[in-house]
Formats: structure tokens, sequence, C-alpha cells
């Protein structure tokens, strides 16, 4: 098929949307963010992208520390608002109901059903963009989602945990139906 | 509702699922990665994360250019294989139809719907895995997925460019129906 050439647009899809926990001037706050990845599984690795003028950046600098929520569908108002105002104009921490880990600044919440407590092991400065990458120091998950296989527990089906997608085409989605499973869909090309 | 703790784990969820391009030995080679992510809009900037001793990870040091191609579901097969064996003894390039963009050493793929060449900036280095921060030279996506809407050209929903999204329960989805638009969902907040 012919190609077209957009330019310098990074049109990567689809897009996680998490709520990104930092405690700033002693305060939990919370933004949406799509700047998200899993980069490694042993060590637990995760990087996200903040602007350096962003109200959780001045959190997660003093501290090295923040959370990663993950927001189901019926929160998708509330997450959607968390990405319109700023920390420092809007308490945003009373949409939910927080809670503390292991870590002492990265706030967590309750109706997420996973969130993860992360330390941050290096900072990468580019222009205004401060991307941290961090290391997972504990997961917690709704024990509904959690299912036993064997010695050791599995999680349910990203369709129960319901995520909130984004794309650059400004729309959320909802995650669809499995169509396969990972090293047994390729076998056949062997 | 009462929570579990699953330890040390990068539970992030949905995973977009890439085709990482690189040239090795002066051979296009392609590795399904989920590790990878948007960091930025302006500048264009992605991250994407390989064990230090993948063969991708050779070519990318070497030039410090890569491509992410976005598979559709109807490549699935192929996209799982490009995770099952290793270009050190496999041509992979022949699974697909590869072309160049304006780097050149971040080999395309012809049959993905989108391609993004990418020049690294930054390499972070933790235990094995390599961090490779990238900003996108050049977006290259299928005629038929762009509209105009005004004096700039927009991109299809997400539901046509069909992408494979994957999870940490070893699985492999589809992307779901829209449920919102961003900036919009929060108003009735305010």
């Amino acid at each position: 098929m012919a190609k077209k050439k957009l330019g310098s647009i990074p049109l990567v899809y689809p897009i996680p949307i998490v709520l990104l926990g930092a405690t700033v001037d002693g305060q939990p706050n919370f933004t949406e963010v799509g700047d998200c990845a899993v980069m490694g599984i042993n060590p637990a690795l995760v990087a996200v992208s903040l602007a350096a003028t962003h109200h959780s950046t001045e959190g997660i600098n003093a501290h090295g520390e923040f959370s990663v929520n993950f927001p189901n569908t019926a929160m998708l108002a509330k997450t959607d608002y968390c990405g319109m105002v700023s920390g420092r104009d809007t308490d945003k921490s009373r949409l939910f109901t927080v809670f503390g880990g292991e870590l002492s600044h990265a706030p967590l919440i309750e109706e997420c059903p996973v969130g993860l407590e992360c330390h941050v092991l290096e900072t990468v400065e580019i222009k205004h963009r401060r991307i941290f990458i961090a290391e997972v120091v504990q997961c917690h998950i709704d024990e509904a989602f959690v299912q036993t296989a064997g010695d050791r527990p599995t999680v349910a089906s990203v369709n129960r945990l319901d995520p909130i997608i984004y794309a650059l085409d400004n729309r959320y989605y909802r995650i669809g139906e499995p169509i396969g499973t990972g090293y047994m869909e390729g076998k056949r090309l062997r």
C-alpha cells in the first residue's frame, strides 16, 4: 500500500492510560499519563515521562518515588479530569481513596485495580521532558483479580481489569477480546 | 476492595506490540517488543528496551538507529514468531517486504500500517537491560489511514489500524470500541 510521510510524530499506539501518583509539598497528587511502559521484567522496570514544569515532576525530583495506578473504564471521567487540571490549583487526591504502601512518597489509589510503587533509578532530561526510569518495588492488586495456578499467583484477563486505552486520535478505547497466546501463535512458522 | 501484594512485578497493561527493526551486520532484523512507549510529543520521543545480549541491540549500539513498526492482528503469527527466534539463527526479514526511509539503519516493514524511523539520543544501562530513548525522525503510514481535516492530516481510528495488544497474562488482545474523547470526559467534574 502507498505510504504517506507525517513527519516527526511519535505515533505509538495503543497507549495505556495511568494515573501517576507523587507527593508534592507533602500532599498526594495524581496526574493522567500516557507516556508509560514496562522496560523489563527482571529487574522490574518502568519508564514514565513528564514535562519538567509539571506539578508532579517536582515531587518525583524531590523524593525519587512515584506510583503508577491503572484506572478502569468506570473511572474515565475522573481520569480525564486529572489530565485537565494541575495539582497546583486543585486537590485531585479528594477524587480518590488514597492509601500508602512501602515507599513514603508514592501514594496509591484504592479504586484502581492495580497500583505500582516505583523507585527512580535514572532520570533522563531531553529538552523540557523528564523521563524517569524506575524499579517497581511493590505491585498492589485487588484480590479479586488474582488467581492461584499451582504455586504462584496469576493475574486475571485484561478484559476483567478493564483498562482505559488512549491513542493519538485523542480518543479513549476499551480493550477488545483475546486473540492468541504468546510464544504459541508463531509456532506454525517454525 | 482488599489488596494483595505481588512483589516486584512491572504489571503495566495493556502493552502495545511492535516490531523493532535494526540493521545488524548489514542485514535488516526484526524483533517483537512490548517494552515501547511514547515519551513526548514535541520533541517526538519514544523509549524501547531490549536485553544487552539481544541480536538487535548490537545493531542499535552500532548505528544509533532503529525503526518501530506496528503490526495489525492479521500479522499475529509472524509477529509472535519474531519474538520466538533470534536473528542470529534466522533471517526474519524474509517474512516481510522491507523498505528504507530517511535513515540508513532503520529498516521498515511495508505490511505494517505505521512505521517510525528513530534516532537514538540516550542509552540507559540498567543491569542487562538497554533502554534506548530516541527521536522520531519520520512517521510512515498507509495512505488509507490518513484523513485531511482542515489544513492538517489526521490519523484514522485505532480500530481501523487494528493493533496487536499484549498483557502480562501472556495473551494477545484486539483493541475494543471507543469510549470517549480526551479533555472532554472530565469537563463535568470542573
